[in-house]
């Protein structure tokens, strides 16, 4: 693509390196913001780079925070016995979402993948495992994807507390709402099959 | 959606202002950020408010511009004595692709289109009507979009060239490469063929 502005060529540069955005939608959205007024473009770009600079991660759960300490972990009425342990911060605001949960989180940032070079090092395990030990925790809820990575994630770090008293559990994996059973993979409808519940517990929650 | 942090919502939300954006993507742009170097964030914002601070429309075709008269308009390799005529900056950018038009442009910001309040007085047609009056114009190149409000523009701006002897053209209208006979429209079809071009041109060109 040709642009008559060196300026204009930057910026669409800049908005296509993001992912998911392409050197037409990148354009789309630089022509967007020259007809804006100045102000508000200061602003959007200000916002960004105020974000960048400012923002942490929690120095207990490693959510992203404002503070030293998020604002989920410095809450008083949150239940500070529970660690809900989750691959990325997107999971924390997918479960925040549903108001079900009322607990602590961890985030690992990734899960345990060889073939992309991530390692037990490079997560947040050692210190969900000092966590684990120091804070009266007694239960750790494993919300990770579905997969392999997942699961060899919820063995390795499960190894790792074999010592301690605390109560491991994993959320339920079966057919989801909307979801048809004859379409279901035979590993899910096997597994929402052993792990069946009671119908009373089923409709209590 | 809730946020754990107002940094993050902020910035999720001024994305989310641009078109096409709506809250999800918008996250997973900013959480795309989150992980940059503080340094590429910086240069993505200082980019975008440079861009609008500096960029200025050329003050003879209203083409986006780096300086004062862009760098088609003061380009002396550029016929002078030709104008195409278009709808806003992203069409110009799609003619100058194509390589095959070295004349020069007018864009007039808009089409007249009365039901969005866009009248001539709104749109760039006296600077260009100017122009043509004295820039020793030999040809005007309308290459709007083919619908009504780019008809009626055509005809309004034609009118008032009336009595001038500059020669007024529109981009063909027919099938389209790749395009199927049968499926095209009738007033597509219907003017394909009254402006039915001889073989010989075709082939040169």
């Amino acid at each position: 693509m040709q642009f008559s502005s060196q300026l204009l060529e930057n910026a669409v540069n800049e908005f296509a390196k993001l992912p998911g955005i392409g050197k037409k939608t990148a354009l789309r959205l630089v022509l967007h913001l020259v007809k804006q007024d100045e102000t508000l473009v200061a602003h959007f770009s200000n916002t960004i780079a105020k974000m960048r600079n400012e923002i942490k991660f929690c120095n207990r759960c490693y959510n992203i925070s404002d503070t030293v300490t998020c604002n989920i972990c410095s809450n008083p009425m949150r239940q500070q016995n529970t660690i809900c342990v989750v691959e990325n911060i997107r999971d924390v605001i997918a479960i925040e979402n549903t108001q079900q949960f009322s607990g602590l989180y961890h985030v690992l940032g990734g899960v345990i993948s060889p073939l992309d070079g991530l390692g037990p090092e490079q997560l947040t395990i050692e210190a969900l495992v000092n966590r684990i030990q120091n804070e009266a925790i007694e239960e750790v809820i494993f919300a990770l994807n579905p997969n392999i990575q997942g699961d060899t994630t919820i063995y390795y770090i499960g190894r790792m507390l074999k010592e301690t008293n605390v109560k491991i559990t994993t959320i339920a994996r079966g057919i989801a709402f909307g979801g048809e059973l004859e379409f279901a993979d035979e590993m899910t409808l096997a597994k929402s099959i052993s792990n069946r519940i009671t119908v009373d517990h089923y409709i209590s929650n």
